[in-house]
């Protein structure tokens, strides 16, 4: 048995602590939905006073030179690499995580002509399920869309593209990167991977695994902001061969020339396409300075100390939740989902008691855990919270019954 | 001859001039480069830090219901429709206006299936001419590019797509888009107009002129900050036809519902694709703010009166730079072009002196008038120091010469 002492004192030794003075976390905030939106960062503050009051309001144009505006997209870009095992140069930001999933899988589908199979599992999310769709139908390809756990005998030499998020939204259930893009290269197929619930969560190692491409989103463990861009990854043996089907002014090789005749730029700038949305950009990038000093390795180590604490407490505590989540450390994300009927109502009770989480449809409670910012006591408190919310009726006032429309 | 003390009077009159004070506008500038980026508002202030620090920051993903984060492409939309004379629910901000470009044409020859040609004209902006390559390539369609003046007789049954700028970034020639959208319809083809000159310079009627889709710019006359999301409007006699290619989560009829397949939203959410930007958007529904009392008629004649200062002054004193934006109203949108071969170094030394116009490849000065912040005696002494430029050798320092990439 946990007992809160035990969570103080795993706090006292816990080397990312400190971190958590970078949020600004609203006073009295259990905040288990990072994993949804992350939360502001001094950091952040700062870096939009500066670029709002400052490159904008005082710098005007001239900003996209004196600030660097221009750099922003590929700047930004090598400090996600760093994150996500990749190499210098292979990653711009901007877009958002479904538009850069276009991108890279409409793209990709080209450098294999002849295959007919884009293939997914039906753990994906729905976005890339409707990108996938979309692309597969404009193309003439089948998607084939199988149990998560089914992806790797479906890969076949018919497979043009292997498109898949390595961390389930719903269940938290996390691929084996490995041994799947393997798979893939072996039927000589093109790994596509949404790192949407891994990039900045634990270490995701691109380079290393040999995936071609992938795609991931700024405002979950990046604390991006709302809608921060999304980013797109190009492998260097795809970089002279991929091409970005949208063709705009920031994708081309001379973008300032104003030449009449597309040219895509070399290297990762082709995954560009309009203007990037410079004030939601500077966000992420002062969002990235919490970052700058953490070993991801140390992030994966807590998240899965939070995760086992708080599949313990409900085991123990609250055996009608079911855990839906992977025991199996190598094969789970930095979130966990309970399965109950009611678990919209529950989730709004809890909500309304400052534990934040959020509902997936049709019955999952979903928390996620984001080391630089949350506590062992946290979970513990979260997990009493809930305790409370079960034994009590208040999960069944009519004000917790209707259904929000959450993201 | 007009004197300083006539554009003192004109000032005096003009009943736009109260709109400057909600402008953070430097000490010291003149700004004549609001075409490019507009500049800060104090309601941009104040809603990014209501958005940062209060909806992001205390309301973190509440936010999405309490603030009306998950309505707000939609809502930003509709204060653009009123500006560009379109229809409620026909607007809808997010992403670049390349992508919506893209979004917009290549759903648009999808409704013309058979027709083999795109027309445009050689004086869109690169950005246009970019998407409408990559369209027509991946579809099997030719791009015709012709002169400005040759678009209406080179529309023809074959055509399936019409896809203009209306007023030329680099001349300020402004097309007319009624006779060009009723010649697109009497061969059978679809218009579609990039307004990112237009919209917030002068008024727009997008209904009244029958035009099937149009998109256009957050950051140039709408103020609404660097790269700020552009917008895709949709006719309603296209809403249920026209498909966006990009399916994504936000452009499902039941985004969060979650389903595995894409079902395209009724009217003009399907124009969406993933998570919107929102800091970018809040900043540019602030910058909105400024419009909402402004009479866009009043804006044209003002505009018509500064740009008619500009050029009688230029013409008054500076007969060696070529005024190459039509002298006649009706083709003239807001900004005025003039060529020198030495325009790049004529230019840095302007903005040395704090007049900030920009320069186009290879010979173009341009000079943006934006009524609601810029008084004649801004133009007056604009060209002032423009006189003295041109009469001392001072553009012909080195440390102007060097070539930067401005955007």
């Amino acid at each position: 048995m946990v007992t809160r002492s035990d969570c103080v004192a795993l706090d006292a030794a816990d080397r990312l602590a400190p971190h958590r003075d970078r949020f600004r976390l609203p006073e009295g905030i259990i905040y288990l939905d990072g994993n949804s939106l992350g939360p502001l960062s001094t950091s952040v503050v700062d870096g939009m006073t500066r670029a709002v009051a400052g490159e904008w309001g005082e710098g005007l144009i001239r900003s996209w030179n004196s600030a660097g505006w221009v750099d922003l997209p590929a700047r930004v870009g090598d400090r996600i690499a760093r994150l996500i095992g990749a190499e210098p140069g292979t990653v711009m930001v901007g877009d958002s995580t479904s538009i850069n999933l276009y991108k890279a899988v409409d793209g990709a589908r080209r450098l294999r002509p002849g295959r007919r199979l884009v293939v997914t599992d039906s753990g994906n999310f729905p976005t890339d399920l409707y990108v996938l769709q979309g692309v597969c139908s404009a193309a003439g390809l089948d998607l084939e869309v199988v149990a998560p756990d089914r992806v790797l005998s479906a890969i076949c030499d018919d497979t043009a593209v292997v498109a898949l998020t390595e961390v389930d939204y719903r269940t938290g259930r996390r691929h084996d990167m490995v041994s799947l893009t393997a798979a893939a290269h072996a039927a000589g197929a093109i790994a596509v991977w949404d790192l949407a619930h891994s990039a900045g969560a634990f270490p995701v190692e691109l380079a290393g695994v040999g995936a071609d491409f992938a795609v991931g989103c700024g405002y979950k463990y990046l604390n991006g902001g709302p809608g921060a861009p999304g980013f797109l990854y190009v492998a260097p043996s795809h970089r002279d061969g991929w091409r970005n089907p949208i063709t705009g002014w920031f994708g081309h090789s001379r973008p300032f020339a104003f030449e009449p005749v597309f040219d895509p730029a070399e290297g990762i700038d082709r995954a560009a396409v309009g203007t990037p949305a410079i004030l939601s950009m500077a966000a992420l990038d002062a969002a990235l300075d919490v970052f700058d000093d953490v070993d991801l390795a140390e992030v994966r180590r807590k998240s899965l100390a939070l995760t086992d604490l708080f599949i313990d407490l409900i085991d123990e505590h609250l055996p009608e939740l079911e855990v839906i989540t992977p025991r199996d450390h190598s094969s789970r994300g930095s979130h966990v989902s309970l399965r109950h009927e009611d678990g919209y109502p529950i989730i709004q009770a809890l909500i309304a008691r400052g534990v934040i989480g959020d509902f997936r449809s049709p019955d999952i409670l979903r928390f996620g855990f984001a080391p630089l910012y949350l506590s062992h006591l946290d979970v513990f408190e979260a997990v009493e919270h809930l305790v409370e919310v079960m034994a009590s009726d208040e999960w069944r006032q009519p004000r917790f019954a209707m259904r929000l429309a959450v993201t």
